[in-house]
């Protein structure tokens, strides 16, 4: 199956990559920043275009890894042709958004985060797959399952809901990475002592529900200890907000009557 | 070095194994409830004392390994008497709070995150550690450098930046790993689905300084998405709020500009 990418990011180049090295032709490359489709070509041996009119009549699958908000853009500038498979790569976005190529189209949502500088095993990567009809979805599963040993259905609700739980347990949680490094930053600490904590919250995750193994002053209600950090804070008032609402939704959770009226 | 351990918790559990482990007689276990001294003792082959008064005369050296807020109150109990050493294991309390001990007295504070139910190497897991005196900090170094290969000094201020820091990248990253677990449930679908992301999150983590890896649709400004998510979360109005409120801190900080008067 002859395919184009359309979009250079983080998923883009990831998948390109495996889809290559699934035996795949990844033909084009377009991106909406021109220099960055030539890059990915090259690294990935493909032909860059400047223009989304521009995808040979020979491809027979395209593959829209653009951000979320740019898909219907893009898809709006997909010639329609018949015998075509047109997949998106977006967790929140419904497979209706490309229901004008009314003929066969889908999606592939990897449920995994790609930055270009981290290699990745594609092969562990959970993806979750929809089509338009059984036939498409048919088509869908045989490319999915040369990527990844992870394929399984997900109609368009059930997708969001695992992106949105992914952008707590992923997004939010590397951002909370990045507020501790900078708490340690500002007292020139490196970043290398938090690494093995970082590590074990991981691993007790892999082993446990994380419901079972939550620690911490929040968990114990130790309001002294709370109040404490949430002064060291003083010079964040966004991180002592944050601070302060996070620790009373884990009281909440673990002591329900002391909550009340806080 | 005759040790007493005063709290049968998480820390004290896997801190009085390592001890013993290191070749350390810990001779007596003390708990706010009795059966848990019971247990831990008969789990290490200890004494476990119903009261705290009942140290034996001999014990050289007391660890404190209790809630922060319980320190205060353990440590008012315990006799004192020249030539022993008691330690805290606390991040957010100063040494301070030890100065009746006059003579010698100071801290062990690990930065990890323990369950029982988790075995851990504690030979890898940073040990901070303070002494009233120079010759405090020498027996405290002995001791915790036995227990791991990562000791080094640090102030009661410090101490408390690293424990901030810790809730931010451990405490509040595994409740958002307990979220996304919850919405997962309510949908019937598996938490094995989400493992393999928190493990790579937490991989990149350990290359990268997160900073550098942010991704998700607060990275991309994609308002959309977020607008999306917050509706998704709608029967969870606390989750809501804060899914915006650091998908805001998010934005502020990788997109300065925009994230203005929002």
């Amino acid at each position: 199956m002859k395919i184009a990418i359309l979009g250079s990011g983080n998923v883009a180049s990831h998948l390109s990559k495996a889809l290559i090295k699934a035996g795949n032709p990844v033909m084009q490359v377009w991106s909406r920043h021109h220099e960055n489709a030539v890059n990915l070509a090259l690294e990935i041996g493909a032909n860059s275009i400047p223009d989304i009119k521009d995808i040979s009549e020979s491809i027979e699958v395209v593959i829209i890894a653009v951000s979320d908000n740019a898909i219907e853009n893009v898809a709006s500038q997909i010639p329609v042709k018949e015998n075509r498979l047109i997949i998106h790569t977006s967790g929140t976005t419904a497979i209706a958004i490309l229901q004008k190529f009314g003929n066969q189209y889908g999606v592939i949502y990897p449920l995994q985060t790609f930055s270009k500088s981290a290699d990745l095993d594609f092969s562990q990567v959970p993806l979750f797959i929809e089509g338009n009809t059984a036939s498409s979805l048919d088509k869908i599963s045989n490319i999915a399952s040369q990527l990844s040993a992870k394929v399984q259905p997900a109609d368009s609700q059930t997708r969001a809901l695992l992106h949105v739980s992914a952008v707590f347990a992923c997004n939010f949680t590397n951002h909370f990475y990045t507020i501790a490094q900078q708490i340690l930053q500002e007292k020139n600490l490196s970043f290398d002592l938090l690494r093995p904590l970082i590590q074990e919250t991981a691993n007790k995750a892999m082993l446990n529900l994380p419901s079972t193994v939550q620690t911490g002053p929040a968990k114990r209600n130790d309001e002294l200890t709370m109040n404490k950090h949430i002064d060291l804070l003083s010079s964040h008032p966004q991180w002592q907000v944050i601070y302060h609402l996070i620790s009373q939704d884990i009281v909440k959770k673990y002591h329900p009557q002391q909550a009340e009226d806080k």
